[in-house]
């Protein structure tokens, strides 16, 4: 059997791609398109859609479809409703022969024109094939994903995603999500003040510079990583960022030199991964028994190295674990779409669960 | 002799004009013009300039100009030089037989070939014409500037602007720049947490709000003084300020009622009040020996009722000013290119000073 899943965000669709009959080991096939709705416009969004799929699914045949989706946040929308249903709208005139399968907040795969009666429930829900697809693997753990533009942070005991929230707005209530990233957070949100010599400098409250900035500066990412927008749609040399970082107290590189603009990036990482432990701290407190040495967090998304492991780290966690040595699986920079396919597959083929065996 | 005054912002141009022969009682006429430079172009300014100096100037002679600006800060500029530069050529290029004269930071008013020659003297100047104003009328006082954008605290004391800083950069560090203004401020700078029910809930790290929602949803302002553009592109309706405000914490007017988004929009308000009092507290304590309760804090700026007389009174200040009493000018919404006007006609009308008699 053939699946597509579908992660269609505000910023970035991702696109997994799984032939379960394929010869082991299995694989499965991704790919990210960095799409920022709200420039495009969402008359884009269907072909942006369809031009990723074909990406990687070419010519080959699709059984069946999953879909999630945060796209239905961004402001393009006037109401979630209505980004929900147009994200369905997309995926059925692509899909208009295939059966759909839309991913809800409790863990269910719905059709689609139930999907559309409970718009609530199947927005933002991506995170959940993430907690599903570690559950299998894992009895007691914390899943860490950190992406270009959000972290998820989804508590497992016993086999079950035990989140506290599920929408989004409960999930930022109870530090399950953090609407921080390693690409596209404008940094003023990040801090009011940095340092400069022995001053703490307020900080302008434009879009000047992101974190993507911040970790180039830092040597935490390589420039073809860097596959968002800049803030000033310029481009992605160091000295590029390091001018965006020093408008951020609107300076420029006359004002401040390398070694200057490295420091604030420096209280700027920190001041990140503190951000993120924080929220670890709280939802393992709420949540597990286990010894904070013993349990399992298991870090994914494009951040699980320099932000995901660094917050778990600074939050005490001793046992790190990379969820593609967890899975045998490449699925770091697409997980939500990957364990989509896995746990539409897991659906149609129950017993069979042959990925698990790989 | 007449006179214009250029204020030449990255999001708005005000222009002020004075007719120094007119029958008393002196008026200076001003417009605004929001003209978002890294929306609309750096090619366009020229044009944008000369449309808001037709508008107040029209058939009128012109015999000088004065020019001050903060749009070098723009990220349209790689560095601040550039972007000094290219404001002057704008200038020039529309008063090209009329002498310039360019206001920098130690309040002199420069030639535009020496100002060419040290662009980060003239860049970001616009306060010092406000200061030098008041400096006129108060021995010992704080004027607070609100702006759209932006907040200026400039402390005086025996008849002189007496800062501490004077680049952006060195005034973001000493309190007497304040990244914050009541219209375009994005929600998630001011806070990274707002109040639902008894829960803190995180913030989003997008530009999903600006003040001007806040204020609107609030009373603060109406419709029509909301001048810049929203977030979403979306209007200017309490209905559209209170969804782009429930989107901060990725919510829409079906999960939060009108209640609990004032509830968000007065704890933002009470944030803002704050770090601007903050500010001030902090200048004062530096700069003054006048008792708090006796020293004239003069407000002025579109914010100066909704946010500088009441960060005044949060921070202690009880001799609150109104601009417009203290100079018998109405020139609240454009006090750095009106006080411009005003500060080349001291210097080439010296000992006349018409304007102080009136």
């Amino acid at each position: 059997m053939n699946v597509v899943g579908l992660d269609v965000g505000g910023a970035n669709i991702k696109v997994a791609f799984i032939e379960s009959e394929q010869t082991p080991p299995l694989t499965i096939r991704t790919v990210n398109v960095f799409f920022p709705l709200w420039i495009k416009g969402k008359k884009n969004l269907k072909h942006a859609v369809q031009d990723a799929v074909l990406k990687i699914v070419k010519n080959r045949k699709v059984d069946v479809v999953g879909v999630t989706m945060t796209a239905e946040v961004s402001d393009v929308y006037f109401t979630k409703e209505e980004g929900v249903n147009h994200v369905l709208d997309c995926v059925q005139r692509i899909f208009s022969s295939t059966p759909i399968f839309v991913l809800d907040v409790e863990g269910n795969l719905l059709p689609v024109e139930e999907a559309r009666r409970k718009p609530y429930k199947v927005a933002s829900a991506n995170w959940m094939a993430t907690g599903w697809l570690v559950s299998r693997f894992t009895v007691n753990s914390m899943v860490v994903d950190v992406g270009s533009t959000t972290t998820d942070v989804i508590p497992i005991v016993n086999h079950q995603v035990v989140v506290r929230g599920k929408t989004d707005l409960e999930r930022l209530a109870y530090d399950e999500l953090i609407y921080t990233g390693i690409l596209r957070t404008n940094l003023s949100t990040i801090t009011n003040i940095v340092p400069i010599g022995k001053k703490f400098v307020r900080v302008s409250s434009e879009f000047f510079a992101s974190t993507g900035d911040v970790h180039l500066v830092l040597g935490n990412l390589k420039k073809e990583e860097y596959t968002t927008e800049t803030a000033d749609g310029r481009g992605k040399s160091k000295r590029e960022a390091m001018a965006r970082i020093a408008r951020i107290v609107c300076a420029d590189l006359k004002m401040l030199d390398e070694k200057k603009i490295k420091k604030i990036s420096r209280f700027i990482y920190v001041r990140q991964i503190k951000q993120v432990a924080e929220a670890l701290k709280n939802v393992y407190n709420r949540t597990h028994k286990t010894p904070k040495k013993e349990l399992s967090i298991v870090v994914t998304g494009i951040g699980k190295k320099i932000l995901a492991e660094k917050a778990a780290k600074e939050a005490g966690f001793r046992n790190i674990v990379d969820i593609e040595k967890l899975t045998k699986l490449k699925i770091s920079e697409n997980t939500p779409a990957a364990a989509l396919t896995l746990m539409v597959l897991n659906r149609l083929e129950r017993g069979k669960n042959l990925w698990m065996q790989s």
